[in-house]
This record gives structure tokens, C-alpha cells and sequence, in this order.
């Protein structure tokens, strides 16, 4: 026999054991039926693309993490670290094909050689959905909407999603003649919610002079962080930009759906959301968990004027959201929000030295036919060693056939009844649901 | 403006447009609930893996068409080119952490730098299903069970699943003294679908002389390809073989178990289906569509007695499926069979310039809270391009606002009702489902 080789994987990956798949799969099942529901439609993209097409765009960070080399055929390659890039490309490629507006979700890994850190994996699972070819508000508002019912859909309620939009900031900026300097301003905003007011105020002085720090830092921190004070707040942006504007009235109409909708509780509009030097352009907005806050956004994303201006001369315009599927799953597991089902078996027919495995077999056909997952233990093995295996694959019913009889068994409290059939079983297993 | 990139994919890769990507994911989860109604639970590896971890067992050909590269870290690493050899890594990693028999599903994408033709991709999905640390005939009958219930979830009921037994072949062999010849003969019995009798025992002949190729021919002709020549066949086998066995035995069991559950019609024994040189040692299949068969096996497998032997200790022996998902969707395509659905929106509420938005949005919410896919029209474009837009998404209802009245008109044959309230368009729109 050969020397057995360490079943090791790589570090930063991770293998998925069958109840994380499980809460993972149920969980992209939900999010997915929301997306529908609004009329998305999933895509594909390979997960290998030419390295010219993924980084031309990116900076050298970005760079140094992609898994990039030569393949067989001497052609420069990268794993997609991203579900953005690459729909760019799709849209550039496909856009006689498809039809405007485009909604899609795509739900796949992406790879980033980043440095492996609690909760930073070198695979991962991005959750995106766009909407292209319109600069309607009514889309803005429909991916805000669609973040707001997603996440509903798998029982997170308690959220606040941070608006803004960086038209209105820029309007801001340019009239105290600080555009030049916005890169440097935006990355020092986007820390306030980290390292408060005061610190952000020096930083911003060393940026603007001291006097501008302190107006930057009034138009950051708005008028209120409550839902009510939206409008309040966007008076201020209003204000000190430069009085009213398209971006303004935008925000003011988003408003306005949200409370048509009802949903308006759920959002804040907070200035200092900038989304720090992507390419967005309108709306940008993050999603926080209320009872775990300082996790992050667990869903962000905004409105961004010309998505594929890489690879297509036409403008595609659109907004766009992506879920952090790890991050979040992480905070749901952390507030005993999963479902923790370890697997979809309602029923297993035991096997004892007296089961016709022919009956048994016939049985579990009866029972999936009414649509009651079964299965039937292969082996006859102590009875210990069968209910141990359903308690770990957390099985509900346990049925045992013998001598023409059939024994339904509740496994949580050993309650047992004699039934006649598989039928009658299937009854009262669907009963008990 | 920097120059244009063209945006293309690299050879062998495609991008899935939704049309394609929707038909996949449909098929995708009636697959999953067929496999999770049998008891199976999913699991995920990494995309990429240590390149001793993936080749140590493969053959020349496989290494030449793996994507196998040095990452950052120095690594030589994979992407893996099937989901059998990351599973055996698996079990070998966690069989503490898991419970036997266990049994998962996993549908994921694998790379292999063949050379492209008409249906070859670079990138594709696999999709395995597979019982681990049983040996029982019971899991056995279920694999081929659940490869019937999958296919029949997907409205595929017109198959043939051939069976047989590789453990018979090699008493066969044994008793001939040709153990030492049996991979050669195996690749060439593998051919005879293909190539017919007369030119298979010709190559037969080359390799074990005339009277032994004319005695292979005979065993691996059977005694009839029906469903009902099973025992028949199993009986010449067995003759040939030296008598009954374990292995005879077992597949009787099988066939009784078939009987009882009634499948028995989709399956024949046929002792020319060898799985040529895999690693299978107990019973092998393979299914094809009755209406199609020329395009090969869209479902095969077998048993195996040690799945884990380059990583464990452990003897872990079991039995396993793979449907070839884009060979089956082609096949599907060719007859007809795929839903062909576009998207899953089933009505539109279209924008015309005295739409109220507030109100549109607000009957979208009524629609989608009632279970009905519903998007909003975003801008308020020329109608013919609103209709044009919802017949490519294959969206059923459209709805007009104005005024305070609803219409809602059905979009195949643009007959057009006035309603008093969404909730009362729900109800039209369930009720004509």
C-alpha cells in the first residue's frame, strides 16, 4: 500500500459539512424566491476569465490577491474575484440579446488570495442582483425594496439600511472647490462610524483646513439617524450643496415609495454612507444588522452611471446590491437566527433482523410519493447504533415493519403507535407537521 | 477614453444567459428535492485544491487537462476536474465528524482543459450523488432508485438503465486465467454498443485468441436487452462465472427490491456495461434515453469497495451516481422537454405617463405578498416597447393603472378586464394559474 497523503485543503478554504451547506442552500433558496418575485433572473459567467478582461479596471491591491496564471494554451488567466466585473462583461457582450431593463441576480464564488483571517476566506460566496438600462428612481427604489424584502425573506427584520447619494456630495464638495480632493475626502468619511466625530474631524483638517473639516463633517453627521429624520437630514445635504437638484428630488420621491410601500422604518438616510472610492455615482447604502451592528454591512451597493464602459461604447446605467452571504450567515448564527437543520429526512424505517427490506423498501417509495422525505436504514445494526444516526441527522418519525405490522415511532419522545400501512403513517407524519 | 476591450470569453468557457441559466436552475431543484426526498444532504469543497490531493491517482491524460498552477503562497495547487476525488478527500477529513451510512448530493462546477467540440466544455457542472459506509444491497437498489425518481422529477420517464455487475465479469475473467488481459478487455467490451459484435470480437480475438473472444462475446451479450430477460441473463452470467455467488445473489436481491417498488420496466442487465478501467468494483450502470440513446449515458456509476484509500485508514466502501446535467439539458433541448421558460415574472404593471408610482409599487407589493412575480414597468416608454419587453419575459399579465381603475389584461390574446383593487387582480391571476 502507497503512504497515505494528508487529506489537507488549502489554507483560506474551507470544506462545507452537510448542516452549514444545508443552512447555506436554504438560505440562497429563500433569497432567491425574493429575487424572483421581483422579477429577477439568474445568469452565469465562468469562474476563469482572461486576466485583461478582470483587471484592467483594478487597482494594485486587487492585483496582488487574484489567483492569476498561465494556462495550457500560454493564455494570461484569473479566477473572478468578483460577480461585478465579469457582469459587466456579460452586459457588454450580450446586450443585443437581452432586454432593458435587466434584472439579474448570480449567486457564485469568487477567489481572493487575501490574507486568511477570522471570517475572511480565500473562497467565498457573493449574492449580487442589478438592475441595468434605466435611471428611473422607481429601480433605485425596487433594489432598495428588494433588500428590504430578501432579507425578510430569511427572517432578519430587525435592519437599518444607510442611503445617500454621491451626486449630492460631489455637488457639495465642488462648491467649496474640494473636488480634487475628494478621494482623500471620501475615504476619511467612510471611517466616521468608526473612529467617531473628533478623530475624523483632524483627520479631515489635515485633508481641508480646519474650517472645512468642521462643514464636512455637519454635512456627514445630517440631521437625526432616526427614519424621521430623512427629511430633515435631506434639507441639510440640500442646504449645503448647493440648494435643490435632481439628486435631491430623487431622494425625495425614493422616500415617498417607501412610505407608499410601508417600509420606510427600515431606512435612514445617513451622509457619511460613501461607499469610499467605487465607481458609484447616485445612490449608495449599506444594511446593518440593528442587534449586531458591528459586524458591518451585511448588504450594500448603489447606483453607478456606466457600468460597462470597459469593454462596450454604449452607456448601461443601473443599481445594484450584493449580499455578504458569509458575513451575514456568521451574524445569524451568532443570534440563533439559522434554522440549524442538520438535514431533510422526516422519516427512516429501521432495519432489524426480522425488516423484509422489500416491504421497507415499499414503504419509503409510499411515503416520498406523499411527499414525506424517507429513508430506510441499510443495514441491520443495533437498534442504539440507528437511533443514534437519526438523532444526528436530527429524523423525526422512525417507522418499524415486522410481522405485517408497522410501529410509528415519534423519536423525541419515544411515543410509539401501531398503524396498518405506510399510508396511515404518511397521515399522521403529515398531520404532525 | 482608454481603448475598448473586447469583451470575450476565453475558448471552452460560456457565459449562461438567462433563458439557459433558468432552464439549469429549474432542472437543478427538482434534482434536489428528488435527492433530499431520499435523504440526502449536501456538502461543498473548495474550487481549488493541492495538486497532490487532486492527481495523485489520476492518469497521464487527466494531468494533461487539469488548470494546475503555482499560487502566490508557492503552492501547487488545482482546479478540480470531477467532484469523486475532492469527495473522497473529504470523507477521509471528517469521517469523525460525519454519521454512516451517509449520504449527500453535490452540484458544482469542475474544470478540464480538453480540447472544445460540440458540446465539450472547459468548465461545466457535475452533479454526484452518493451512499458511503454501507455495502448493503439496500443502498445499492437506492442509488438506482433515487437515478430513476431524479430523472422522472425532471419529466425524463423514457430511459433505460443498464446494469450490471463488475465482480461477476471478473469471476468470468478469473476462471479463464485472463485477470492479467481483463483492463484490456474491458476498454474493448466497453466499445460494443459502439462498434457492434462482429469488429468486438475481432479486437477480442487480438487480445485472448478466437474461442476465448467468442466466449466473452457470448457473456457479454446476455440472454436479451428487456427488463424481463434479467434473470435470464443473470443466469448465464452466472453459469459463465463458475456459479452463484455473493454477487449473483446481490443482484437478485436488486432485481426483487425493483419488483417490489415497481421500477423493475426501466431497468436491464446488461453484462457488456463495464464502466471500462474505473475504480468500481461491485455493481456499474449507466441510463439512456429511449428516444435518444445515441448520445450516450446521461447517468452512470457503481460501487466501490474503498473510496478514501489515499487519504484513510479506514476501508470506506459505497456506491455513487453522476448525471451529466449539460449532455441531459442538450438531450432535453433536442426533444423538446425543457420548460423553456424565460424568466418568472407572471405580471407587469406598465408605466404610462399618468401612472402613479406610489400606487404602482404599492400594487407590486400586493401582488408579490400574494405569491405572484411582479415587476414594475420603470419608465414611462412607448407602449409597444413595454409589450415588446414583457413577451420577452414571457411575463402572462399586464396591468394599467389609471385614474383609480386597474386593468388587467392577459398579454397572449390582449383580452382586458377592469378591476376594482390589485388584490382583486391576485385573485384573476391565481385563479387562471
Amino acid at each position: 500500500m502507497s503512504e497515505l497523503i494528508q487529506p489537507r485543503i488549502l489554507k483560506g478554504f474551507r470544506d462545507a459539512l452537510p448542516a452549514e451547506e444545508t443552512t447555506r442552500v436554504l438560505l440562497v433558496e429563500k433569497l432567491t424566491a425574493s429575487f424572483r418575485s421581483f422579477g429577477f433572473v439568474p445568469i452565469d459567467t465562468p469562474a476563469l476569465e482572461y486576466s485583461e478582461i478582470l483587471l484592467r479596471k483594478s487597482d494594485g491591491e486587487t492585483e496582488k490577491q487574484v489567483f492569476r496564471f498561465t494556462d495550457n494554451g500560454g493564455r494570461d488567466v484569473a479566477l473572478r474575484f468578483d460577480l461585478t466585473v465579469p457582469f459587466a462583461r456579460f452586459v457588454a457582450a450580450h446586450k443585443d440579446e437581452l432586454y432593458f431593463p435587466f434584472k439579474r441576480y448570480h449567486i457564485a464564488k469568487v477567489w481572493r488570495g487575501e490574507k486568511p483571517q477570522a471570517g475572511r476566506y480565500r473562497e467565498f460566496f457573493q449574492c449580487d442582483f442589478d438592475i441595468v438600462g434605466s435611471d428611473s428612481e422607481a429601480v433605485d427604489f425596487e433594489i432598495l425594496s428588494l433588500m428590504k424584502a430578501s432579507l425578510s425573506a430569511i427572517g432578519v427584520e430587525k435592519i437599518t439600511i444607510k442611503v445617500s447619494h454621491r451626486g449630492i456630495f460631489n455637488r457639495f464638495l465642488s462648491l467649496r472647490g474640494l473636488s480634487d480632493k475628494s478621494e482623500d475626502i471620501l475615504r476619511t468619511v467612510d471611517k466616521l462610524a468608526k473612529i467617531g466625530p473628533d478623530e475624523t474631524a483632524s483627520l479631515l483638517a489635515e485633508i481641508a483646513g480646519k474650517d472645512t473639516a468642521a462643514d464636512i463633517l455637519t454635512y456627514i453627521q445630517g440631521a437625526g439617524n432616526r427614519p424621521e429624520d430623512f427629511e430633515a437630514t435631506l434639507s441639510l445635504m440640500e442646504k449645503m450643496a448647493g440648494g435643490p437638484a435632481e439628486d435631491t428630488e430623487r431622494m425625495r420621491k425614493i422616500r415617498s415609495l417607501m412610505e407608499a410601500v410601508g417600509i420606510e422604518s427600515s431606512f435612514v438616510l445617513d451622509p457619511s454612507i460613501t461607499r469610499g472610492l467605487d465607481y458609484y455615482t447616485g445612490i449608495v447604502y449599506e444594511t446593518f444588522l440593528n442587534d449586531l451592528p458591528e459586524i458591518g454591512s451585511v448588504c450594500s451597493g448603489g447606483r453607478y452611471d456606466n457600468l460597462a464602459a470597459l469593454y462596450a461604447k454604449d452607456r448601461i446605467s443601473g443599481v445594484g446590491s450584493s449580499i455578504g452571504l458569509d458575513r451575514l450567515i456568521a451574524a445569524l448564527e451568532k443570534l440563533g437566527q439559522t434554522s440549524g437543520q442538520a438535514g431533510f429526512t422526516e422519516a427512516v424505517i429501521f432495519n432489524t433482523e426480522s425488516t423484509d427490506m422489500a416491504a421497507a423498501q415499499k414503504a419509503a417509495a409510499t411515503l416520498r410519493a406523499r411527499g414525506i422525505a424517507c429513508e430506510v436504514y441499510p443495514d441491520a445494526k443495533k437498534m442504539g447504533a440507528q437511533y443514534a444516526w437519526a438523532e444526528k441527522k436530527a429524523v423525526s418519525w422512525g417507522i418499524t415493519l415486522a410481522n405485517g405490522s408497522l410501529e410509528l415511532k415519534k423519536l423525541a419522545t419515544r411515543e410509539t403507535e401501531t398503524l396498518a400501512c405506510p399510508n396511515c403513517a404518511a397521515d399522521k407524519i403529515l398531520a404532525g407537521r
